[in-house]
């Protein structure tokens, strides 16, 4: 069985490491919208955050970044005065985005360097940067627009929000792999994450949500909303800026019955509906990797049914 | 009273200290002929040396580099299998290659680089690197050319040595204020740097070496070679492989009567002679700052005479 995930970082890193546990030949597209150049340095946090995870790298706790991280590097920036300050740059990650930031200026594409870094990872699924291109989700507050890590990291969104843009989504092509991908699933899924900034970038780069539609498999999507809370970051502020009900059923009405075969909700919200949707309800807390395994084994099953 | 001082890297950077120490308005012009990009950072290694030296950030003991330094990045860069792993990359030092390499790829000279990491480190000299545009010594063995930190740092010299060659360096332009601070020196020293690597390349730069001949200001030359042998690095490999003998009269015969007015060498070599050139000997062992000093200042004295 092959089962495509859309996903985004730390909550999609999580929802793959349950993926995983199935068995099935796996392909995570996953968001590179929050993608980011500083100092230099090209930054991937989505895709590092799945390839930490699954590779065995990520720092569980702190949930970003890499395990026994240091921060001489970001210290040392920050004594020449070398802006920005605010973004969390370690010492064992800047490693990473040496790596990338030469492989891509040697000419490769940002699918080249995954393969290359996962070379060393070894995540098990394979993972498929959603495009080649370069697509940033940029951030509308009081008329100008700052990029995502700076509205997420720096302001944690605590900025007037007026909207989302995908800049040079419009121009992008999926990367190699992705439409053959979905084409050939089995079985598709959309990650817990953030769908406004992790989800929707995927969707918005030209002809992902297209193949989607048209694939064969059953698509089947996983609610980041429990309780009317998010399970983790700030998908209530992102929804509240799209003027979207921050419930599990406003997120499903998001996706809507177009994409979505399937709505797979948490028993706190039983009563969720979504129109032209088969919604079912049970525990969606990924507490362990064998909870998020069953969690993502009664997602392919709704989409079986 | 103005001096300038042409240097190399880790001796030259203790023999500024020794200049500093004097007072007088001081120049370093700056070798960089070991420049080198790695993993995608521009990397100056004689300009750092001096930097760290004079602003107090230096390893004493290693005797380049920063105090306190970790290597976490070059131990994770390894873990990727990414080459080359034999250069000494620093977390601390990597920060300050991050902020050149940016600052370059932004369109700013090397010499304003300099400057603005000078903002931090305060050296208490005028840096000037030799030249804004690139040049890079290579070393020519078994018909190949290897960058000179190859030959170096991986190969410690052990490997059959051609010659060297500064690419570059005839379509270099000096960094600007070299010419104008020779022409207004009261005295100009050439620091007891490596002869072949280190000062060589300074004079391969179109314009510098004529400056220093036709400049009011005598010029004072501090041997390297002390009793026969260098005081650190290789320059003894690097003056066999040109068929000069490594003593103090070899390198003041290298330099030469058009360039030399004065050449100080250490009391051991007290019998060197170099023909239309003033030779005086002292200790030469730049033991402490004050010791340096000292050398320093007998060095302008022997030009004064």
């Amino acid at each position: 069985m092959h089962v495509v995930v859309l996903a985004g970082g730390i909550g999609g890193a999580k929802f793959l490491s349950g993926v995983r546990e199935l068995g099935h030949e796996v392909t995570a597209v996953i968001n590179t919208g929050d993608d980011v150049t500083m100092h230099g340095l090209r930054i991937t946090p989505d895709l590092d955050s799945v390839m930490y995870t699954l590779g065995g790298g990520a720092d569980a706790e702190r949930g970003w970044g890499r395990a026994g991280e240091t921060w001489t590097v970001k210290e040392e920036l920050a004594a020449y005065g070398a802006e920005p300050t605010w973004f969390g740059l370690g010492d064992r990650d800047i490693a990473t985005h040496l790596v990338r930031t030469r492989m891509l200026a040697a000419g490769n594409p940002l699918s080249a360097v995954v393969e290359a870094l996962c070379d060393r990872w070894k995540p098990g699924v394979r993972m498929l940067p959603m495009t080649d291109d370069r697509v940033e989700t940029h951030v509308i507050t009081e008329g100008t627009a700052i990029h995502f890590q700076e509205w997420w990291v720096r302001h944690r969104g605590q900025v007037p929000t007026e909207r989302f843009v995908f800049t040079g989504a419009a121009a992008a092509k999926p990367a190699p792999g992705v439409l053959e991908a979905i084409a050939a699933a089995d079985a598709i899924l959309i990650a817990p994450s953030n769908p406004v900034v992790s989800i929707a970038p995927i969707l918005a780069v030209p002809g992902v949500r297209d193949a989607l539609v048209a694939a064969p498999a059953p698509v089947v999507g996983v609610s980041p909303i429990i309780g009317g809370a998010p399970v983790r970051g700030m998908a209530d502020i992102c929804l509240e800026t799209l003027g979207i009900e921050v419930t599990a059923s406003g997120v499903g009405d998001l996706y809507g019955p177009e994409l979505l075969d399937g709505w797979l909700v948490d028993t706190a919200d039983a009563g969720a509906a979504v129109e032209g949707v088969t919604v079912s309800a049970r525990p969606l807390w990924m507490t362990d990797v064998a909870e998020t395994a069953a969690i993502a084994a009664d997602a392919i099953a709704l989409g079986e049914r």
